[in-house]
């Protein structure tokens, strides 16, 4: 019942994507790595080219290569985490909490436009602090970590 | 039943102040930010004068003008906790967890100064760090996220 | 029931080391400070020396001085994460989430090396983050808050 | 008797791998760079999978994107320098000293572990220090000078 | 014939203070730390007394604090340097060539008092740099990494 | 036999500017100070004429400011050592081995040119490393260590 979940992808470490607990399904923080290639999603290219345009891409190179780099990884960790509460049977909007590492809060605004398509009713609670690192290298501007509300019995 | 909380008061940007989950509620980090003014609580003037009082005015320029922004704003961010839970209908004690952002460490010892003052008895499990950025701008000096624990069934 | 916890050793300040609340226990943010002698693990030499040994002392006095201060640190956090959970009843497996702050990310290969002594098996949802500082002093490299799930009725 | 050796692999720039002078042979300093194809060893990728193993590669991305790049140049180098004893009739431990430059000298107990590989028994003389750059880019972390001592007449 | 010497002290880390190879000792690079202890010299106090009184110990604080640690440093790696050779069978003077590292160019002249003493005579070959690092701590000033003429049969 | 040698110059403090142990020819670290004038190499107007033009002179101001410092200290330095080895009996190809230091290895490419002068057929063994400074001012951009083999007796 608490087993682990391999929910998600394979973690880049020896840690657990995401596990249940109770009622509650608990994730690890997500940075923007796809873990099978091994590779940093370093903008648009690196996305679906139909998440890159829904973000906002612009197709001017100048504008891309400044937001895209924060707006794919945004992009990219908010669908890491639904897709992880998906292998749990969940969605989304039942990620009720995320606390938002940032490596530079000018980034705050682009980060939060993403968040929107991904949350467009209820907003979760949010924390949002600048740090002075992040893991594996000073590619990664953000790290999400996401709890989740999922009652093994839901409410009839 | 885990209807999103307007308790408190409208948060900054999009997201919830709080969220009831089963028998806990969750808080975003709170910071010294009066949402309806847009103002920054940046020293006494910025609070009641009984809480300025309370935690430590001394009416002498030099001294209030160091010790009055981390202090004020440690009194804003916990008195907001507090004004948060009891509109879920608990009391500051039920918040058992706080993880506590600063962007200077030294001042915990007079954040801790006033938070003795929200939890005279119990005091929380804690979790404290000094990051490199807060939101909405460096005036901010600290932030707070707590979790609380409300069982819709008190035990009898 | 809710009762704070005197599980693990006497706090820095006035905080709670964990809490129960309902099926959970909370931790608070542990660092390399042996509370009852008020001093900070600063090496192999302030933890037991079958310890030292077991997570890489090569007893070659350059290599000890670099590597041996993240590493027994590493080392003493996390038996303290054991030792509280143990007071509650449960084991190191059910801390089943750790958030692990760093003064260095650099330290992170060696803090991990040590983590999988203590989950052999399974591996805890895991968050890392670099800040800019942490509480006392200097020589503090890094602190881990856990969260455990120790129902009150183990599902038969 | 005294002839250039072209002994290990063409230099990067016009220079000697080695000279053998009388009862010695003098290394030019060797750095992880690829002569042939003009690449720099930059993690495990570049050099054989089995040597990565051997040094510590551990599968997880975050960790060995840390260690690897210092790991794997430690052994690239230290390799180069037994081809290069190799091929002036020698072996390994008769490259009694070594110089190494550090760019950052937190590597060393990385490196020493790499070395100790090389030196199963008896280990080099040895000198260590930190620089503020090596040639030819900033992703070359070490440079190690060797010496070695192969009698012409070995003793009877 | 070629086997490696004990001489001086333990090192620091697994590396042989000294080897004799034909007719030349080769020294590693010393620093101002006691193997046996464990200790780093950090001033006048971690000398013989003796000694902090030839190599200009005044009885002033704000002079001893400032000149001692390059002052005790330059001694203790000479006297080192001076103890490995004689249990070679040598002389200080034989050790006929020095390259020397400091962390602050500033000592040479303080440093360059102290060698005189060890070189009242004939004056080694010599090179000075200043790097970025030494081994294993900040507090390192200095390295000196020596070489010696010791031939098997001494002229007649 | 082993008496020290007055060759080249005399040194800036005191040290042997080269020593002849055995069938080597140790040579001190060179740099671009003229001892019995005490004046630092600067550019192309401290060294002869004949010489600059044939490193790279351009009589462009503009370039002759910016290559100038490195390619005359070059030069002097280069020189320097094969005046050192004349005065031993040697040429300069004995030279057969050099360390050299930079205090800014985009330098590099420029000094090689200069020493493909010193060494039309022949390449010594090579290390070059950027170091934080060097004696006796900031002026100073490069030493050069060399060591040359030269036999007692020529083999026949």
């Amino acid at each position: 019942m608490n087993a682990p979940s391999s929910a998600g992808a394979a973690p880049l470490a020896r840690y657990a994507a995401s596990r249940r607990m109770g009622d509650y399904v608990f994730l690890s923080g997500v940075i923007a790595v796809d873990p099978a290639a091994g590779r940093i999603v370093r903008g648009y290219d690196d996305i679906p080219a139909e998440a890159a345009a829904r973000i906002g891409r612009t197709g001017e190179f100048s504008c891309d290569i400044k937001e895209g780099p924060i707006l794919a990884q945004s992009w990219y960790v908010l669908d890491r985490i639904r897709q992880t509460i998906e292998a749990e049977g969940g969605r989304m909007e039942d990620v009720f909490k995320l606390v938002q590492y940032f490596r530079n809060l000018d980034h705050f605004p682009l980060y939060n436009r993403v968040r929107k398509l991904f949350y467009p009713d209820q907003p979760p609670v949010s924390t949002v602090v600048e740090v002075s690192g992040l893991m594996p290298t000073d590619d990664i501007l953000i790290e999400v970590e996401g709890t989740a509300y999922l009652p093994l019995r839901r409410p009839e």
